[in-house]
C-alpha cells in the first residue's frame, strides 16, 4: 500500500512536487517486449499542458521527459520503467504570496493539517502538476494494450463546459482519430472561455469516458469491479466530484422493468457484476470549476476550464486500470 | 492484491458463495484492545436482511454470527478476526431453473465469460448476499471508530425512491440514533412498495451518505484520496451506478465565483485536496433498479427497491474507508 | 500488507488462536478450474499432527477440516477458498498455570510487549498450531500444481536430528512416494526419541527441502528472488534459526575457481541470479529444539523433536511460493 | 506486489538497469518531518563503491546521487523521495563481448528464459550495481530510525573472508563508530587479497549483522516475524547463500534443557517467537564467492571478496526492516 502507487499489477509510483527538481513515475509490471512507442507518449504529454484547448494551435511544447531504465532498442525489459520530467519555469516568487495568505478552495490548509508543514512552493502534490505522472504511466499502459488488445480504444470526450452542453454532432473526429469539438460549437466555448479569463473566472464541466472494444471479462466479482476501479482513479483526479456509469443518477427514478427489458444493454454502461460485457463502456466524470483561476497571483497562467487539460488524465486513468484487469486476467483460469 | 479484499490497513477478507456452506469475513490490521460490541454487529447484520423497511417490524430474525478467532474477553487481541454466517434456507430448487436460462440483467453470462463456469446455486459471489462479510467487517470498524474517534457518526440516509424524493423534513431521527423516514412520507413509499410488488417490478434510487465530525487530515494526497477510496467502496456495491461528492454533478455548470467565492463549505462535500477538512462529509450514491424482481422464481423473496437494505452496505463501506484512513494517519507524521 | 497473509497473487490468509472456537485459512489467487484433491489434504493435515513419527503408525485421526467456500463439484470456483478446523481437545486447563508463569523459550512475554495482553491459553497465534492454516494452504498449492506443473515433486527430508545425521542411503522412498527413514537408521532415531521423552528434554534438527522438476524462469531479479521468498518462508516456521541454499555457509570459504567453474551445478541448489534454473532446487532448514516439552504442564503431549511434524510444514510453505511465482509467470512477457 | 517493491509500509521501489542512463530508488512511506542528513547518504554510498576495503583509502568518489522530490528545507516531506545516481562509467565495449558468450555462473541464460531478452549491457537488474538503490533507501531508513529510535545502532561485521575467520579480538571500532578488521589481522586479509586477484580467483565470506538496542516488540507473529522478513531481505542480496539468526545451524543438534535452561539469551538472537525481544540482534549472513572475477573483461574491476562492498547493503536492508516494522509498531494497538 501506498499514497502514490496506483494498480494492482500494472503499476505507477507517482513522485515529485508541482515545484521541486522533477516530476515522474515509475512503472512497474509492465512485461516485456512491449513495443516502446515516444509517439504515444509525446502526444499524452502535449495533451495535458496548459493553455492548450481543443483544434487551437498549441501555446507550448510538450513537456521533456527522459526515460531513466526499462527500455532498451525500443522494447520493454521487464524491469521498472521510470520516467522524469524536469520543472523549468517554476515562478516561486508568485507563490512567496501564497506563503501569507492561503488560497481559498486549495489544499494547503487541510496539507499543513495532515504533515504539520506546507510546501508553499504551488501545492507540492496536491498541485494539478502531478498528472504528468498518471500521463506518463498510461501512455505506457497504451502501448501495452496496442500489442494485446489492438482493437481496444480509449476516448475522453467534453460532454459539458459550464452551461454549455456538447452532443454527439457538436463532435468531429480527427485524422488522429481523437474527438474534437467542432467548429461551430467551438466559437460559442471560445467566446465563454475567453469572457470567463477576462473576468477571472472558471467553470466546471463534465466529460464522457468511452471505452471501445474492450475485451469482456475485464474486472474481478467483489471489491475490485471494473466500475469501482474505474471510480475510484476518476474520483483520484483532484477536481473530479462526481462518476457515472451508464445510466447513472437518471436509473435512480427508473422502474427495473423499463430498465432491464424494454432499455437496450448501454444502461449498463458496458459492466454488468462489475465486468466487462464487451460494449461499449462509458462513464461520466464531473469536474468542479477551478479555483486556481481566483488567485491574482496566477491569473493568466491557469484554464477558465480544466475540462480539457483533464481529457489525457481521464484517458491515462483509464488506459492503467484496463492494463491492470488485462493482465489480471492472465490469473483467472487454471 | 486480491479481489477478495478490502483496506490497505484495515483489511476485510471477503468469502463465501451465496448457497454454498457459509459466508464470511477475516478482518486484519484491528489493533488489540479494541472493545468488542456484539450489539453494533447484530444491528447491521438485522438492518441488512431482506424484508426489512424501515419503520416497518421485522419479518426475520438477523442472520446468526460465529466469531471464529480474534476476540478475547470481549476485546480484540490483534490477531485476525474471523466471523461466519451459515447460509441456512438456500431453496436450490429455485435455481436449478436459473441453470437453464440465464436471468436478463444479471452476471451469469460475464461470470461464465471469466471463469470458464456458472454457479447456477444464486449468482456465488456476485449476489447481494456477499454484502454480509462487508457488514460483520463494517461492524468491526465501527468498534475501532468508537474507540479512537467517539464523536464520529456515519448515517446513510435515503433520499430518493424511484420518484420519490425524501428531503430532510421526511426523516426523522429514532431512539437507536437512526434517520428513518417519518409516517406522513412513509405511506407514500410503502403504497408504491406494495404496488411494484404486485406488479413484479422494482425501482432505483438515491441514498445520502453522511459522516459527520470526521477527523481533519484523513486521506492520502494523490491516488488515495478520501474521495477516492469512498467512491471506490461504493461502486463496489452491486447495483450502484453513480457517486458524487458535495455538489457533485451540479458543478459542472457552476461559475468559481460562485462554487468558491460565495458558497460555503458545503459545496466540497467536507474534503478538499482529497483530505477530510473537518467538516460534514456528504456523498450521494445512485442504485438501479434491482433486476432479481424479475425473476418468476425469486418473485416474493426480493425487495422491490434495495435501497434500503443498501443503507447498511454503504455505512459499513464507508465504516472500513475511514477505520483505515484513521489508522494510515498514525504513519503520517514522524 | 498484513501480519497474517502469505504469497503475492497466491495468497494465504492465516486465522485463529490455537485455543479458540477454530483455526483456518483463506486462500485467494487460486485460479478457476482447479481440481479439488481431499487426499492430498487429508494427508498433509494427518502428517502434521502431534505424536506422528516416520514409519510409526499414527495415534490420532487428522484434523477434521470444513470446506466453507471455494470448491463447487471438485473445481475450484476461482472465489475465495475458505477453510476451518475446529479445536476440540484444548485443555484449557493446563493452561491455567502458565497465566502465573510466563514459559521459558516462548514468546509469552513478548506478545504482552507488543499487544498488552497475553492470550494465556496456549500461546494464541505463537503456537504450533497456526501451522494448520499453512498445511491448508500449502495443499491447495499443490492442487494446483498438480494441473499445471504435473512432473514438480516437492519434499522436505530429516538431515539430522539432534546429534544424528541422516544421510540419502538412511532413507527410503515408500509407496506413497515420500522419503522415510530406513528401518536400521529409524532405530537409534527412536531410541533417543524415547530417552529424551523420559527426561523432558528435546533435540534440534535439519531438514533438507527438495524441489525437483521445478519449471525455469520462476523468481523475480530484485527483492523477490525465488531464494528470498523462500528463505522468507521458511523463517517465518516458529523453530526454524537457519536456512541456506546448495552450498551454503560452506560456500563462505570456497574460492570462486573451485565453485563455479570445477564444481557441479548443485552449488548454486537450482537457483542463479534469484531465478530457478531447472534443476534440482536444494534448501537446507535448521530448527532449534522446541521449548514446549520443558513445561511440565505439556509434557507427554508434545514431540521430542519437532522436525517431523515441521516437514509437511515446510513443504506446504515450498508449495505456496512456487504456486505464486508460477502464476507470477503468467506476467512476466508480452 | 512488485518484483522491485520491498516493506510493507517503509518502502523502496528500486529501478535502473546497471548500464542504463541512471538507478535510483523511490522511497514511499517515509513519514514527513524526518531531518534529511546528506551525511548518512554519502557515506552508505562511498561504502558501497567497488574497490573499497576497509582501512585503505579509497580509490574513487562516491555516486553522485540526486534527489529529485520529497525532501525540502532539510526535512522530508511525506511525499515519494525519489532519488537517482547516473551510470557514467560504463565500459559497455566490454560488454559486447558478453554478447556473444554467457558468462558461467551468471544469470543471463535464466534472464533469457524468462523475458526472452537478455540486457547483455552487463547483467541488468542482476548486476550488484542494483544494490545502490538498497543503500539510498537504507540510508532514507536510518535517517527516519535516528529521530524516533536514536539508540540503535545496526551494523554489518565481517565474520569470515575466504578461510580467514575474523574474531571480535580482530575488529576495532573507528572514529565514526564503525567497525573495522585491525591492522594486525588486516595484514592476513591483504595478502590474500592480493593473490587472488592475481590469480583472478574470489572467494566467499560471512558477515554478521548486529542489531543492538532495537525496541522490542518489532515483527508480526505469524508470517512477518522480524526473522522472517530480515532473511528474506538479506537472501535478495544476489551473492547470499544463507542465513542463521542467534545459534542457527548449531543449534540442531542441541538438546532443549541445554538452549533453553543453561544457555543465555544469546541463542535466541534477540527475537522470540517472531519478535524482538529488546535484546542484541545477531544475524549471520553467508556468501558465495562472486562469479565477476572469472570474466577476462571484468578482471581489475572487480573485488576478489564481495564481502566488504556487501556490508552496506547487509545495513541497508536492515534498516529498511527496522524502519518498516518501527512504523508497523504504530498500529499494534488501539
Amino acid at each position: 500500500m501506498s499514497a502514490n502507487r496506483f494498480g494492482h499489477l500494472f503499476q505507477i509510483t507517482s513522485f515529485g512536487e508541482s515545484h521541486g527538481q522533477a516530476l515522474g513515475a515509475v512503472i512497474e509490471g509492465c512485461p516485456s517486449g512491449v513495443t516502446f512507442d515516444p509517439a504515444i507518449l509525446k502526444s499524452a504529454l502535449k495533451r495535458r499542458r496548459p493553455g492548450q484547448h481543443l483544434v487551437t494551435s498549441s501555446r507550448n511544447e510538450s513537456d521533456d521527459f527522459e526515460i531513466l531504465s526499462g527500455v532498451f532498442n525500443d522494447k520493454t525489459l521487464g524491469t521498472p520503467i521510470a520516467v522524469i520530467v524536469r520543472n523549468h519555469d517554476a515562478k516561486s516568487s508568485d507563490y512567496e504570496k501564497i506563503k501569507a495568505e492561503p488560497r481559498r478552495g486549495h489544499a494547503d490548509d487541510v496539507w499543513k493539517m495532515k504533515f504539520d508543514h506546507v510546501d508553499h512552493r504551488g501545492g507540492g502534490r496536491s498541485s494539478g502538476r502531478e498528472t504528468l505522472a498518471r500521463v506518463i504511466g498510461g501512455a505506457f499502459a497504451q502501448m501495452f494494450l496496442s500489442d494485446v488488445a489492438p482493437e481496444l480504444i480509449v476516448h475522453a470526450l467534453p460532454r459539458q463546459i459550464g452551461e454549455i452542453a456538447i452532443v454527439d454532432s457538436d463532435l468531429c473526429l480527427s485524422d488522429s482519430a481523437r474527438f474534437y469539438i467542432n467548429e461551430g460549437r467551438w466559437n460559442d466555448v471560445a467566446t465563454m472561455m475567453t469572457k470567463l479569463r477576462e473576468e477571472g473566472d472558471s467553470v466546471g464541466g463534465i466529460a464522457e469516458l468511452q471505452i471501445e472494444n474492450a475485451p469482456g471479462g475485464l474486472g474481478q466479482p467483489v471489491f475490485h469491479k471494473l466500475k469501482s476501479d474505474l471510480a475510484g482513479a476518476m474520483m483520484s483526479i483532484g477536481a473530479v466530484t462526481g462518476v457515472e456509469l451508464g445510466g447513472g443518477f437518471s436509473l435512480a427514478s427508473k422502474h427495473g422493468k423499463e430498465v432491464h427489458v424494454t432499455s437496450d444493454e448501454s444502461v449498463y454502461g458496458g459492466i454488468r457484476g462489475g465486468i466487462s460485457t464487451g460494449e461499449l463502456i462509458s462513464l461520466k466524470v464531473a469536474f468542479k470549476p477551478t479555483s486556481s483561476i481566483l488567485d491574482i497571483a496566477k491569473r493568466g497562467r491557469h484554464d477558465p476550464c480544466i475540462l480539457f487539460r483533464a481529457l489525457p488524465v481521464i484517458e491515462a486513468m483509464a488506459h492503467l486500470v484496463l492494463a491492470d484487469h488485462i493482465l489480471w486476467r492472465r490469473l483467472d483460469r487454471n
